[in-house]
This record gives C-alpha cells, sequence and structure tokens, in this order.
C-alpha cells in the first residue's frame, strides 16, 4: 500500500494482487496489517482535543438512508463528541454533504481546525473527507472498481474501518445493510462483514460495535437530497416514525453503548427517544446547521429547501399489499431525476426525489395515494413513475414487513 | 486479449485477468479461446509455398539445450521443412539466436521471404521472430512476469501454443522438460502440460505431440553460447555421444512420425541416427550455416568459433559419484560469466561459458578433470569454479543416473 501510494508499485502489480486477494482472501491478521497500512498512507485526525467521548458511525450504504442528520445531533445531546467525514461518493442521490447543502448557505468544507473547534461548542460536525486522508484507500477502491475486486469482506472492511480509524473516534457503531442490493446478501454474509470490522475496529483500541438492519427497501420515505433533510427534520420534530426514525433511535443507543456513557444500547436509546421527544435534538440540529453557515430557520419552515417545479402524484392501481421493493431500481428512478451522480464531476440535483411512504407489508386502496416524484419537468415524471411502478410488486394476501434489525456484533 | 493488444484494455485490467486465470484456471475450451486470439493477435507465417510436410519443435527451457541446431539439419536430412523462429529471451545463456551469431558471419535477421526461400531451397532456416507474430504474446508475458502469474500450465500452454500455431507448421513437437528448476516439477505436471499442449495443437488442425525430458542436470555438456555450436557440431560429426545428441534423435525421430514420413517415431530416430552417422546432417548443417551467411569452414575447424582468453580447468576434490546437480545455478554461473542476458539490452558474451561433461550417476576419480571454464579473466574463473562446486553434490556410494525421455504424449 505504502509503495502504490508512493508510486513505487505500478497499477498493474498492485491489480494483480488486489485480484489474488479478492479470490483468495484474507487471514485476519493480513486484513488487520493491510488497515493498518491504509491508515498509515496518509493524515489522521487527532480528537484528543475533545472532552467528551468521541465517536463515529458508518453506514455500508442505502437508500433514502439519511441516519447521519438524525443519529448526530441526538448523539450530541448525550454528550457524545461526533465528528463526522463523508464522501461525496457515487449513488442513488448525493451523499450527506449533497444533502446538507440543499440547506441555503450550509458549508461542509471545513479545516481540521474548524470541524475540531465546533465539535467541541456544539458537539458535532460534518465535513468533506480530505485526500489527505486515507490516500491509499482512494487509490485502490478506484483500482477495485475497474478490476472487477470489490465485493471481498476483507477489502470491504479495511476500506471501511480505516477511515473510521483515520478518523480518530474512541467508539465506532457500523450500520451494515442486508439485502439483494448490498454486498451483504444475507445475515451470514452480514455476520462475517460485521465480525471483520468489529475485529479491526478493536484490533486498533476502538471500542467497535455493528448493527445488521434490513436493506430489502428504501430506509426512509424520500429518496433525494433536500427532501432527505425535509423527512430528517420532520422526525427530529417527533412528527414522523417509521424505520428511518427507529434505526436512528438504534444507533444513538448503541453509539452511547460503546462509548460507555449509558448502561447499555437499550438505556442509550431510551434516552436518545427522550431528546428527540423533548425537541432538544431538533434544537441541536438548528445549532449545527448555524454553524457551518445554513439558514437554521429551516427547521420551521421546511419550504425554505429547494423544490423542483414538478410534483408529479401517483396513485395505486388496484388494492393490495406491497410484497417486494427493488431498492436499487428506486434509487436508479431517483438518480435518472438527477438526484445522485455517476460520475465524479457530475453535478447533483438536490431538489428532485420520490417520496414514496409505502412499506413492505403495508396495505393500499385502489386510487390511494402512492409516491410523489419532484422532477424537473413533466416527461421526466412519467419516466420515473412507470420505472417506478415496475419496481413495487404487490400481493393480492396479506404480507408481513421484515424486521429492521436483525442481528448486533459487538466485540468478545 | 484483442482490446489489451489495442490498447483498450488497460494494463491494471489485463493484469487482473490473468491473476484471476492463474489462480482458478482455465477450462480446456478458454484454453483453445485464449491461444486463437493470441494467434489472431497478430500476423502468421503462410508455409504453404514450400512442398514437403513443415515441422517445427519447441522446448520448454533447459540447461545446455542446443537441440535445434542437432534437430534441424537431420529434420531437413528427412525432407521435413524446418522453419524455426526464435526468441532471443532472458536466461542462462543466450537464445538459439545468439549461439548461431557466434559463428562468424551468421546471420538471424531475415526476412519471410527470406526464411521461405531458404528452406524451400536446403530445408532449414532460424530466424528472428518479429514483433508482428503473436505480439499478445509477448505484451501477455510482459506483463505475467511482474505480476506473479508466469506459472499457470494454461497461460504456459497457450503461450507456447500460439507462437508454434502462428509459425504455420502442420507438425509440431515439444520437448517439455521435468524437474526442480522447469515449471513442471514432476511427471504428472509434465504430462498435465504435454497433454494441453497438445490438446491446443489438435484444436487448431496441427499433428502434435510431445516428449517428456528429464532436467534434472544440463543436457549437454556444455553451457555458453559458441561452446554449445561446438558441442552441436562434434555431434554432426558423430564425435560425441551422450544425452543432448539422444534427445535430438529423439525429436527428429518424432518430428518425422508427426509429419507421417516415417512409420513410426522409432522408424524415425533409426533414420536420424544414419543421416548422422553418414556425415549428411553435418554437411546440411554447413549449407545452412552459409545460407545465413555464416562460415561454413567451423564444421571442419572448431577454432573459427570465439575463445575467452581464460581456460580454467577445474579436477575433482575425492573419489565419488555425481549424485546431485543444480542445473539452475550452473545456468546462473554461466550467465554471470557473461553467457546470458538479464535484460533485455544486454550484451551476451558468446565466447564464455563452463564445459562440465559429467552427468548425474558418472563415477570420477580424485583429481579427474570435472570441468573447463571459460571466462574472461582469472578472478571471474575461480568465482565460477567455487560457484560451480557448490551446485554439485557427490555421494561415495554408485548413483544411478536418470532416464532422459520419461514420457510421450501424442493426440487422442
Amino acid at each position: 500500500v505504502a509503495g502504490y501510494v508512493g508510486g513505487v508499485v505500478p497499477d498493474y502489480q498492485m491489480a494483480a494482487w488486489l485480484m489474488a486477494g479478492y479470490l483468495r482472501g484474507f487471514t485476519a491478521a493480513e486484513a488487520v496489517a493491510l488497515t493498518a497500512a491504509l491508515v498509515d498512507s496518509g493524515d489522521r485526525l487527532d480528537l484528543s482535543a475533545l472532552a467528551g467521548p468521541t465517536v463515529d458511525k458508518h453506514s455500508t450504504g442505502g437508500v433514502a438512508d439519511s441516519t447521519t442528520l438524525i443519529v448526530a445531533p441526538l448523539a450530541a445531546e448525550l454528550g457524545l463528541q461526533v465528528l463526522k467525514l463523508s464522501g461525496r461518493g457515487l449513488g442513488h442521490t448525493g451523499g450527506t454533504l449533497d444533502k446538507l447543502e440543499s440547506i441555503p448557505g450550509m458549508r461542509t468544507s471545513l479545516s481540521e481546525r474548524e470541524l475540531l473547534d465546533q465539535v467541541g461548542r456544539i458537539g458535532l460536525a460534518v465535513g468533506a473527507q480530505t485526500a489527505d486522508l486515507v490516500p491509499g484507500d482512494r487509490l485502490l477502491y478506484a483500482l477495485r472498481d475497474v478490476t472487477g475486486t470489490v465485493g471481498n469482506v476483507a477489502l470491504i472492511a479495511s476500506s471501511v474501518m480505516s477511515k473510521k480509524l483515520a478518523g480518530g473516534a474512541a467508539s465506532i457503531v457500523l450500520d451494515v445493510k442486508i439485502g439483494s442490493g448490498a454486498f451483504a446478501k444475507d445475515l451470514a454474509a452480514g455476520r462475517e462483514l460485521s465480525e471483520l470490522c468489529v475485529a479491526l475496529g478493536t484490533a486498533a483500541g476502538r471500542s467497535t460495535a455493528a448493527l445488521l438492519t434490513d436493506m430489502s427497501q428504501p430506509l426512509g420515505d424520500h429518496v433525494g437530497n433536500a427532501s432527505e433533510i425535509r423527512e430528517a427534520v420532520e422526525i427530529l420534530r417527533d412528527e414522523r416514525g417509521g424505520r428511518l426514525r427507529e434505526l436512528s433511535l438504534e444507533l444513538v443507543g448503541e453509539l452511547a453503548a460503546q462509548a460507555g456513557v449509558v448502561a447499555d444500547a437499550v438505556d442509550g436509546r431510551t434516552r436518545a427517544e427522550a431528546a428527540l421527544r423533548s425537541g432538544a435534538g431538533l434544537e441541536r440540529f438548528a445549532r449545527f446547521v448555524e454553524a457551518q453557515g445554513g439558514d437554521p430557520r429551516v427547521i420551521d419552515d421546511l419550504d425554505l429547501l429547494p423544490c423542483a417545479p414538478v410534483r408529479h402524484r401517483v396513485v395505486t392501481d388496484g388494492p393490495g399489499w406491497l410484497a417486494a421493493v427493488d431498492g436499487e431500481a428506486v434509487g436508479m428512478v431517483a438518480a435518472r431525476l438527477g438526484a445522485g451522480r455517476r460520475r465524479k464531476d457530475d453535478t447533483v440535483d438536490v431538489a428532485v426525489g420520490i417520496e414514496l411512504p409505502v412499506k413492505l407489508g403495508d396495505r393500499v386502496e385502489a386510487g390511494a395515494p402512492l409516491a410523489i416524484i419532484s422532477a424537473r419537468d413533466e416527461p421526466a415524471a412519467r419516466r420515473a413513475e412507470a420505472e417506478l411502478r415496475a419496481a413495487l410488486a404487490w400481493s393480492p394476501d396479506p404480507v408481513e414487513g421484515p424486521a429492521l434489525v436483525v442481528g448486533r456484533v459487538t466485540a468478545g
């Protein structure tokens, strides 16, 4: 890794090495060594100046997953220090940074000093990961992407954990998604990835845990950038329930437990829910927005967020139970509306998106509201409607919705 | 392969693909397809203008292996048409081209027309493989060399056979070496490689066979360039026996059998030996040398060949039987004297080398001649002596020498 980052080892040798590792796998010791080499390839954040317990969380990636927007202010309410670095990445929607930047004035390019100062003051900050942090992972990931070597548990775990370790937090909680669109297609694969991540974190002296969570459908009701901010604010206002709220509370509970500020994750979750119900989490979110230059009035007036010109309502064809959702396909519909990025230099349209509040196991009546598509024009909206309908399957008989948190992995 | 040669597929993707193939292996159909793709990557020789049966032979590489110099003229005596293309390559000594060029005036850079004309006239020609022939193999081999993906049976077989197929001969005989220094460490590995090569040749409509031969020691008595010409001439003069002579006759017999000009390989070998004993093979060699601009008087006067200034005699320490020879190490001694090439642009010193006429199972008396080292100066000769001694192991008890031809693979 050092040779590759230093330009001594050429692309083709690293590519051959990646394929060898991809096919043969890595021992736990090899994964630990790889992770350490990735961390050593660049700078690390030094959080030692922060008074409270530092925490970080990472999701392996899902559709309509804006947990960070809810988890960070609630965790700060519980006395945790959240310095979250995020990439922009490629995906169905933009990353956390793109979502935040849909708030007028919001700034995410903060210096390390600004980030640390802000966390010290208000308990949370969200900034862009710089190129100096884990450059080895950035280079390796780009090479994996073009050599068919992405889907290996140790390569994924070392990539995820190297960034968390370089980020400096003492406690780390991972949200490992299970589902056909995720790397972990089933619980066994999710458990393997989680156990390796927890082992890598533990080997580096961090208190680490993982929640295994269902990704058989979009997590929240909104797929988009501004619209995911809208949903997060509605949850922090305690106006909206659902799986996104639920998972956010579970993650805060687990973070608090790993940081040792509560007796256990159940206790942590109870305190997180209290912070949410009291409105303290919403206030903390407003302070966070203000601290990063955004308009804090957004928590009271969601119409301050950008809104696409066309709002296209989709209704159901007939009565039935929602039996299957192709979450990847729903994400792709949003991406084609303009919410995502295919290439690094693509611009994200933060105003477009899909609101799909129906979840697996829900019954709908014929002609009932199914979704709202926010688009630039009518043809785009109609195309999105057709694609969205194709991504859903209905049953005439009752269907049971899946559990949300399906497993938990902790050290030892 | 086409994409790689065309510059569309980058090095790193081909490297990942090579490693995947190296670790996972190839089915027979995949190996056939790869070989065809390699052949299709460049030009092919068209031998259809030649009247007699065209043949080609290939050795997987050994120390002191100058069979081509003996096989080609004897095969021509049997009415076969031998258009042999050779690379320079890297190795303990130079390739066949370097050996031939130690003959004053000898030219190996012949055009396709010159090669075909010469074969038509005298039955044999040896030229340099051009960059236009199987460029895919050249590029792939260079990449395998730097990505740890050389030692895979299908990659080796497709590389060998693509060059033979592009060379255009109707019949092909392979000399597959078995030994610790070869790819095929044991008979089973040699048989696997041979069977795949024969299958690839047969699939392409060529009459193909392989001899599996021992490489537990240098084949001939000379390791060097000019000195291997010397040895070949002495064999063609019928002045010298031994394993190099023996294997050359076996290969000619097999070539004649594959070409269908004799009843079987035993008959072919008998005829090859007759051509050798009669001096016809030597005369054919002289005509070949003359045709390519070399001095044909070399067959009568070996002192026309370059000779190193220092001839250093090595005698045995004590009596005993030669129990083991590290052939690779002996080759490396010659290479360090200057006989070989480490990098493509290194110059080969054709005059230096080692004569080591003692073979496994031979008994030597104390103080008997063991070897003659031809070197540029005394220090180099003394260093070579020490290295050579370290490459030999002696037994106080009788040792049985290994068989030479240990297996044979033919189609069907």
